[in-house]
């Protein structure tokens, strides 16, 4: 190993701010920026600065580390890809608007890369002809694109970000299922390391397609993703995860359905005052349009439907929601006084919470009249269930039915079982045991590679700065010269000698610059150990402050050493 | 340190090819592809696989070290760039077709970044304000991206390729010197670590503007630059970058200027011929439009115009050939017999060769005549004089006169004294000592990591495949299982000894595959040791072949290690 270099504060490139950045709305935005960590460059577009380059490195380690630990093979990919192999997975197009698509020179369409899997699948069509050549796990650390519609929360949702993106092919489901063990233990032990704090959640695909999936959520107030966590058993999922069993009930002693005169009721509050009975007696039937098809969606009058969901069931039909244009030439349908019975031409979903046997008010599909009585699996069928409502705080566990607990996180990874989606779409086969073509199995696992640095100083900082972990901060030491020659001289032959038993040190040797400053900055800049050579320099006593604790003890620069350098 | 691991052969994605690939054209191409390294993925866009890999990031990792020890500080910028940093320096147009340009769903102007001059230049803008914050060199290594009309080449010249880009900031002259020079001596240690042959070779500035500049040559049959070398004294350049000095003659002797009749001559040939005379007696004259303005370019007969430092020397205006349409209304230009005396309204340059006093045959702008003893300075003027002649094999050194030698190169290393042209477009100022705002001088420099990969393929390489030089190869030993069950067993033995002992170590473990095949894989691979066990290994004999001599010598297991781990 190379000795480990003294970074000297009066050569770095490092401006700290005293004043967060007006356009920052998350503690991880405000801090990296502040700190001199990071810097925008445009809309979604960051620079990683010496100091924020240095942790960036450090967390790519890591991945790297544990993922050639479970025999899987760096490569690396193009980012700028040719068109043909996402048009032909159907990709091209679903993508939408978040792909970033150009032309070269000639005119032939390409892409930015969001994520690899077609590109992966030709390779090992191109590379592996038998059986005996899997399995075969490949990773990359590269640039992904996506053009988010509103780039915010600094580096959490950039357009442009470093991720570990890898793909697993096998020949067998044991095989993929073993794939994806080895992923899932080697992200623990990753998010371990990085010192995160992390549920394993249960997912939906999204945009990949797929069977199985779990995602890797890091706790905190800036996150995206809302996920519920069991406060009884270990049940823990993204809330646009959650799936309920349908459960039936005995609905064979409500009275028979019954129209009633509510006139001016068109929304679910009206009626709800005007019959004086709870919102959640009521059935809402929610009209949208899949690919231009109008179809019907019931959830109970005081949910909201969770239109995320909806569009994950659908994919990769576009599901809108119906304008009053809609209406045009269809009299069955009475805008507000919708209801599922008699319904004949359009296709009927609920949500399972409306399973046979519950009886419900709803819409009689005349101006001015709802229905009571009207029960599920008696006075209407229901085509498809499908989870279809927003999860509240407070739903009960799909697993135990305790009371959910809602709390906000961060997605940090992401593992799926792929099956045989892309392998199909790009005729991906081996040679077989029996001499046969088998089509492969794949899985795909990514980390955010970058947003892993924002999740670490989401959950990694106080009222003064960031506060790294060990293993992922810019440097083991902050030695601070505060004074003047005298605690300049200390400083940097404590670091010095710091740097020569193995020590990464970060030293503040600026002149002209006040150990106020310096004592600020090095509490917003995080580096675990705080060393300052001040009053007692003449006598070559210094203090070690533990950033995290605010412990503080004077030692000799021996005692310095061999205490930085022990756990080095 | 981590333990070095051992790669088997029989897990790596690899798979070597007997043939050529059809679309090769030069040495690398060839070689990387069917020794597994990189495959292509579309034209111009590469995927780099596991031995790849390696080799790539041990390219990188020395890179990163020479940078880091003339204490450049690594950052990344992004890749996707805005277009007004480069609109401001006129680069947005300039580039032409070679830049990949697109729009974000906004409809916003982005680019893939060619080199990051602009948006180094504005990071240190926001980031440094007094000349105490300067000197200081940012580089980062990172994807560039450039449309190539014709990407061939391999890896050569792709369309997205890794490079080391850094730039320095300083306030004097003399800092951008030394700068210049710590990057100068940083190249020469890299490019000797990584074990290229190269020269250091005085070149024009190009797209990037600015001053100094001089490029790293590799000699290679597949280079695409002709650099030529003195073979008297040290001088060594660019082709395109040679000057010649203007060497006026006494050309008084001269007799006065004579139009003779010279019927049906347009042409050079036809003009010596008839008048049975060398080539290099008369003057060709080369009309060319300079954004739009119809100018003449004099040089001897028997030379070819260098459009390529015509172009340089008027960019960026844009230069183009005159067509039959431009003579339209030109009575003055009479096509085949232009010649400069009496050419008044057409500006005129020429190359150092047409020196004042020298005499020439040339047209006598009638059609069908010609002018004998036409002398420079005194029967014409030339405007400017620019070297624009293509340097032959032999063309005296500009420093000593002596026959120079050319040869193909590959550009691996690129050095810029770019001076205020940058500061200047984007107002980049520090506060000086004197208190007054300073304009601060860059440099600019570059290092081609993915073409360092090729140039090295280039030339380490024999008739078996390639051969690397130690501190690049993907290992540092490949073990050779030449045999059945006893010599595998050794074989994984020996290479887990090894690794222990810190090698870096390829064991070809495959099952079913033949001795032959193996020896064949191992030499096209080009681990630079290969360590057999084969006939003996019931005694625990290996045999230990060098793979660029071809030296064999057998040995024991501890002797093997012995002898491997040494020099690891």
């Amino acid at each position: 190993m190379a000795q480990a270099q003294v970074q000297r504060m009066s050569r770095l490139m490092v401006k700290t701010l005293r004043d967060d950045p007006a356009d920052a709305e998350v503690l991880s935005h405000k801090l990296l920026v502040r700190a001199g960590y990071v810097r925008r460059t445009a809309a979604g577009l960051w620079s990683w600065l010496p100091l924020g380059k240095k942790v960036l490195a450090n967390v790519e380690r890591v991945v790297r580390e544990e993922m050639d630990a479970i025999g899987a093979q760096e490569v690396t990919l193009p980012a700028l890809l040719p068109r043909e192999p996402y048009e032909a997975t159907g990709r091209w197009e679903e993508y939408g608007p978040e792909l970033f698509r150009l032309n070269d020179r000639k005119g032939g369409d390409y892409l930015l890369g969001p994520t690899h899997e077609e590109i992966f699948t030709l390779l090992v069509k191109d590379q592996c002809t038998s059986y005996k050549d899997l399995p075969v796990i490949l990773y990359q650390i590269q640039n992904k694109y996506r053009d988010e519609a509103r780039p915010r929360a600094g580096i959490l949702r950039g357009r442009e970000f470093l991720m570990k993106d890898s793909y697993s092919f096998d020949t067998e489901d044991e095989g993929l299922a073993k794939s994806y063990a080895l992923h899932r233990e080697a992200y623990q032990k990753i998010f371990a390391r990085l010192g995160l704090d992390y549920r394993i959640c249960a997912a939906t695909a999204g945009a990949m397609g797929g069977s199985k999936s779990e995602e890797f959520l890091a706790p905190a107030a800036a996150g995206e993703d809302t996920f519920a966590d069991c406060p009884n058993c270990d049940y823990a999922a993204n809330t646009e995860a959650i799936t309920y069993a349908l459960q039936p009930v005995d609905g064979s002693a409500v009275p028979a359905l019954e129209e009633i005169p509510t006139p001016e009721t068109p929304t679910i509050e009206t009626l709800a005052a005007y019959l004086n009975v709870a919102a959640s007696a009521t059935l809402k039937n929610l009209l949208v349009k899949v690919d231009g098809e109008i179809v019907a969606i019931g959830v109970p009058g005081d949910r909201e439907v969770d239109l995320g969901k909806v569009e994950a069931h659908f994919a990769p039909s576009a599901v809108e929601l119906v304008t009053a244009e809609d209406f045009t030439g269809r009299d069955d349908l009475v805008r507000g006084y919708v209801g599922p019975q008699g319904l004949e031409k359009v296709r009927y979903f609920a949500d399972p919470r409306v399973a046979p046997g519950t009886a419900w008010i709803t819409g009689a599909n005349k101006e001015g009249l709802h229905a009571k009585n009207v029960v599920a699996g008696r006075d209407f069928e229901v085509d498809e269930y499908i989870d279809s409502v927003v999860v509240q705080e407070g739903d009960p566990c799909p697993a135990c039915g305790t009371g959910l607990k809602l709390d906000r996180a961060i997605e940090i990874g992401h593992i799926f079982q792929l099956g045989r989606k892309y392998a199909d779409a790009l005729s991906l086969d081996v040679l077989g045991q029996q001499g046969k073509p088998v089509r492969v199995t794949m899985g795909s696992y990514g980390i955010g590679v970058s947003r892993a640095v924002a999740a670490l100083a989401e959950q990694h900082a106080d009222e003064q700065g960031l506060c790294w972990p060990k293993e992922i901060a810019p440097a083991d030491v902050h030695v601070v010269a505060a004074g003047k020659a005298l605690q300049t001289e200390l400083a940097l032959d404590v670091s010095d000698k710091l740097a020569a038993a193995g020590a990464r040190v970060l030293v503040d040797d600026r002149a002209g610059v006040s150990p106020g400053v310096k004592f600020t900055d090095a509490e917003l800049i995080g580096v675990p150990k705080i060393l300052v050579a001040g009053r007692r320099s003449a006598e070559g006593v210094l203090e070690l402050k533990d950033r995290r604790t605010g412990e503080r003890e004077e030692l000799t620069v021996e005692e310095a050493i061999a205490r930085l350098t022990a756990t080095a």
